[in-house]
Parts: structure tokens; C-alpha cells; sequence
């Protein structure tokens, strides 16, 4: 187990049949595949300065609070309608059937704040576009979107074209 | 802003009528403020070891990851029933009104491995204690119930009476 990829185990059918959900559960029960995959991550923002690191519920929570921390930046969870508390933004987002939406704090971010966006996976792109959007509605400037690994096949890409986007894995 | 709790938002209302939610928002979003209590969860725990640590979905999380780091312990998530792609065992618990349930990995923990849970807030005791059976199904051995904060009135200590549980904050 030397690579992080060795530590992401693939689950056949999950959420629903015909995905091939990448697990990180593996990884995460690891403390030197945890310590591996936050160095790389690390590395693809370099020393870009970051005010506060965005988690996007919930795996994007895992490692955006160990980015934060190693950034001595502030912490900020993105969340289903709903789950915050205060006083929220909120941004819809188009699924394959259906609609969702993310929530924000209002006041998360200041004006100019410079921010990092993370999750664990880039599939489609639906729920990081509505995020950056959120950003910049509370006049954010996004430095990067960051994730673990791209699923390249959905194009998620695409959808962020604007933005500096970086993962440590593709498939 | 000195203290922990300076850092903690009372929010009316939320999630319903009545209640009055500590908002641990401002808390994740300073970097000051995470450290501190961080380091005052690590002086719960002292030099116990630690194999693994488990954060309860959602706001667990957050500073579960941390733990894990700092401890050299594993992470595992214990999530809403549907949430993990993994084989998985479920306990239900009774809420006020009906009942709801968590569940985890089967293969997230070895038999004899010592286990910190790790949440934010112990109201009821109802979701921390459903944890604790499944960390004993699986064979391990709960070493604490680490909290950020315990709302005394709510009697939560009650139902994890047979472990060590304790929290950085009392109300």
C-alpha cells in the first residue's frame, strides 16, 4: 500500500446500479494513507495564500478540516438545505432527474476572502458550480477547487471551466 | 475572544420550536479558535491510546478527522442508515418521537482495538449510545465519548453510564 489509490476500494452498484462508487473508507482507517493523500493536496494548492478552506457535505468535511488546519485557514461546511443553523444562502443545482441545493452562512466569507473549495469526488461538477457560485455571491475570490480524485467520464470539468480546478486522482 | 466557548453561537429555534442550538460555526471558521479546542479534546483523552477514532455524521466530524490525525489513529465515519457504500451494521435508537438508526463499516474495526467516539455535542445520549453498541458488536473497546459540549439538562450521561465520557464545555 504504497500509493493512495491503494487505499480507495470500489463498490459496485452504489448509490444505484450501474456506479462504481470509489470508497474512501479505506484510506481514512489509515493514518499514513490519510497523512499521504493530504500532502498531495497540499501540493496542488502550493503557496497560494488561503483565507478559509469550503468542505461540501459530508466526505468533502474529512479532509477540508485537515486542509484548513495545515493552511491556518478557516473552516467553512457547505451543506444540504436545512442542516445550518443561521442564516443561509442558498444555491440550487440541476440532477439527473430532479433538482438539490447547497447552503451557506452568510456570513462565511468576507468580501475579497480568498477560498479553497473541497470535496472528495469531481463527478458532474453540479454541486461544486452551485458552491462556487455561493462564493462568489458572498464576494469571495475562489483560488481553487480541489478534490481527491475527478471521475473524468462526467465532465465535471466542464462545468468549472472558469475555475483553477486540481484533483491528486483521475479515472 | 479567549475562550472556547466565546467561539459558540446560541441559535433559537433550531432545528424547531424551543430549543436552543450551540452553533459551532464561528468556532470552525478561526483557526485560533480550532486549535484551542482541539488541543483541549486532546487533554481529555491524556496518553491513552488510541487505535482508532470515530466521528458521528455530521458535525463529529469535523474535529474527529483532527483527533485522528494528532492521535496517529484511524477515522472511521458512523453515518445516517443508506449513507456508507460498505457493508454495514446498523443500531437503531429511539428519538423522541419514532426512532432512527446509524450504522457503520463492518470492517472498520478489529477485534480488541481501542476506540475514541467523538462528537460535538452530547444532548440525549441517544445516537452516542447506539455507537457504543456498535463499536462493541464489532469487538471494540471504547476507551471514551469525547464531546465538545454536554447539555447537562438532557441527561445524556445517563444512558453512557458504563463509559468514560467526557467534553470540553458544560451547560
Amino acid at each position: 500500500m504504497n500509493r493512495i489509490e491503494d487505499f480507495i476500494r470500489d463498490i459496485p452498484n452504489f448509490p444505484k446500479d450501474g456506479i462504481l462508487f470509489k470508497d474512501i473508507a479505506p484510506l481514512l482507517q489509515s493514518p499514513r494513507g490519510v497523512e499521504m493523500c493530504l500532502e498531495e493536496l497540499l501540493k496542488l494548492i502550493g503557496d497560494q495564500k488561503i483565507d478559509k478552506v469550503i468542505g461540501i457535505e459530508s466526505r468533502g468535511f474529512f479532509f477540508a478540516t485537515l486542509l484548513a488546519q495545515k493552511l491556518d485557514a478557516g473552516f467553512i461546511p457547505v451543506r444540504k438545505p436545512g442542516k445550518l443553523p443561521y442564516k443561509t444562502l442558498s444555491q440550487s443545482y440541476a440532477l439527473e432527474y430532479g433538482e438539490d441545493a447547497v447552503e451557506i452562512h452568510i456570513d462565511a466569507i468576507k468580501k475579497d476572502e480568498r477560498i479553497l473549495i473541497h470535496d472528495d469526488v469531481l463527478a458532474t461538477g453540479g454541486t461544486a458550480q452551485a458552491v462556487c457560485k455561493l462564493v462568489e455571491k458572498l464576494g469571495g475570490k475562489i483560488v481553487q477547487c480541489n478534490f481527491i480524485m475527478q471521475l473524468s467520464f462526467l465532465k465535471g470539468k466542464d462545468k468549472l471551466k472558469e475555475y483553477n480546478v486540481k484533483s491528486v486522482l483521475e479515472y
